[in-house]
């Protein structure tokens, strides 16, 4: 997608022996346009921690890259020292961001799709195909995820004649992918196809990815939004502006409950109250086909209270950062909510939109085995 | 209530001839305690408008005292034209804060009041008497609001027999109030007597009167409380960490829809979705019983957007704002929601608590209508 009108991605590699990463460093957006060259296996799992790269499916391609450079850094090692060592990095790797699944997802198929090689120096290529290969299919799923959800849009437009009104939460947007995002990638090929659209776009506190990445990513990209707090959805469904919800998703459950940033719920909980379409969209490397029941076994993030208490923004052309409550308050920094399925009107995927039940899901299983 | 540990109010007199009100100005709020001395009907209007005064039950006293400084400043005219001119102060006054239904209860029942008598000096006389009136019946509202809404607290501790949480929007404080507060007097009563408890405390986005303003007031009176973004609502409730939801009110029809900060809708809706009870705490004076249809006959105040775009906090010990979304964004910013009543498990008032119902709420009129 572009960014100043130039089309760019959010990962794109540089270099070769060992071949590096270039970020978008998403911490500083929209203030401050930087790329980060990630180096080593520590730099992937900084830059994740830290943030600099976030959205399951970017995070997924990420920890590729840098499962790719921990076994480049092992590769004089004896095989079996090497595989030692490599699952010793798997597992730091895999607690940088327990909630997104595609990051567990993603390791545990490279080892398996790397780990049965008879050199280190096979499976280190390997580890850096596989990288490759979720890059391209990353780009895939979110094309694919837009096709199949600009039909909702094309049809709400042809019932409503009017401009379409979305509703989005946090940011699914293409900065939390390769390219066009999830959530988003339904909106750009609306815009490409000429409907008339307008997104309301949730700050969604407290990291504020709402303001600094969907409203930026939007414009960008020409598409008209407005930003609102986290607490006017309910009031917008209620007065008839809010055709459609559209959210991204961490981790869905195989019976469709959807773990996505904290207020996901509520805007749920508006749309069922106000006959509001609630689609999440979502690469199927975001299922976690092991659990249940989502609310009870998906472990949520606490991540630091300090960003509840400070705020950052641009103040005289720097980037600064406020203090908003009292000195010495408590906060409590709970990263991810879950919105039971029977909230949730569809889950668009790369291979089509399923209903979020149990049944459907294991249609979409199959598929997903077939094709692999 | 306690500031520093010395008991204060949030408006009080000072001087004569005029009398003037000396309030606290809650815009810098926590990070400066500043008052401000209100001279003039024009400074009570400024002081509504730019919030330096904020909280229903506190602009109908605010404005009951601006009224008696108009009255005042036209106290040489003859009565005829003190009454044309009074009107249009009047009519200034009420469109300060359209939502806000104290304000238009307390200046037309001021004008009731005060309309009846036969010279200049009596009208500016009974002005005064009644905004001292409406002063100290605001306070014992509050403390009753206070005695019947604990009840609820004690029930929840004696079946729990640990600490109650209790979860607040926006602030329904003291600071909205005179003293103790309306949904905050059943919380510092519970304190008065010992029930361990513990408050979230929603940031409540955008102006962030949680954050600035209900931690504070809480922190300063020795409440143990967590702030928490407004998202977070719904996944404490999902999983058991909220015993009672307990809010205010700008504004209750005579059906029991209510008129709160934007977001409390969507607290209910939690509330609701997992039998959580969520009581409204009013004076009745924010009644407004010419209102059947809250979502449909409230109307709801647009603010400006740069309270969306811009926050301010503390920053190297002086108050700084920073954009947080990119520079040219468009905001939004609906000040109020309306939360139907079927999701309010009662509204605590100065006469009991009552059920959100018309017929019930009849039964509430007549005792007002009584007792006055």
């Amino acid at each position: 997608m572009l960014i100043n009108s130039i089309p760019q991605r959010t990962i794109r590699e540089s270099g070769t022996e060992p071949v590096r990463v270039v970020v978008l460093d998403q911490r500083n957006l929209p203030h401050k346009i930087e790329y980060v060259e990630l180096q080593t296996f520590e730099d992937i799992c900084n830059a994740i921690n830290d943030m600099i790269v976030r959205g399951a499916p970017l995070i997924g391609v990420c920890a590729a890259y840098g499962l790719y450079l921990a076994a480049f850094s092992l590769k004089d090692l004896g095989l079996d020292s090497f595989q030692t060592k490599l699952k010793e990095f798997t597992d730091k790797l895999i607690a940088t961001r327990p909630t997104a699944i595609n990051l567990r997802n993603a390791i545990s198929k490279a080892i398996e799709f790397i780990g049965h090689f008879n050199s280190t120096e096979e499976e280190v290529h390997a580890s850096l195909k596989y990288a490759r290969n979720l890059y391209e299919n990353e780009i895939d799923c979110s094309r694919k995820i837009g096709e199949y959800g600009v039909k909702l849009i094309e049809d709400i437009y042809q019932n409503k004649k009017s401009t379409v009104n979305i509703l989005t939460h946090c940011n699914a947007g293409w900065l939390a992918t390769i390219d066009y995002g999830t959530a988003t990638a339904p909106i750009y090929l609306a815009m490409e196809r000429g409907i008339p659209l307008h997104v309301w776009v949730d700050e969604t506190r407290p990291r504020n990815q709402g303001a600094k990445l969907t409203a930026w990513e939007l414009m960008e990209n020409g598409v008209p939004c407005t930003l609102i707090p986290d607490n006017a959805g309910g009031h917008l469904m209620q007065h008839g502006l809010v055709d459609l919800c559209l959210v991204g998703s961490d981790r869905t459950t195989r019976t469709g409950d959807v773990a996505n940033k904290i207020g996901t719920y509520l805007k749920a909980l508006a749309a069922k109250d106000n006959s509001v379409p609630f689609y999440v969209a979502l690469p199927c490397s975001s299922f976690d086909w092991s659990l249940l029941d989502g609310i009870n076994e998906i472990q949520i993030e606490q991540r630091n209270p300090e960003e509840v208490l400070y705020v950052d923004g641009l103040a005289d052309g720097k980037i600064q950062t406020v203090l908003v409550p009292p000195l010495g308050c408590n906060a409590a920094n709970y990263g991810f909510d879950v919105t039971p399925a029977r909230l949730v009107t569809g889950l668009i995927t790369e291979h089509g939109i399923f209903k979020p039940e149990e049944k459907e899901l294991n249609k979409l299983r199959e598929i997903i085995n077939i094709k692999g």
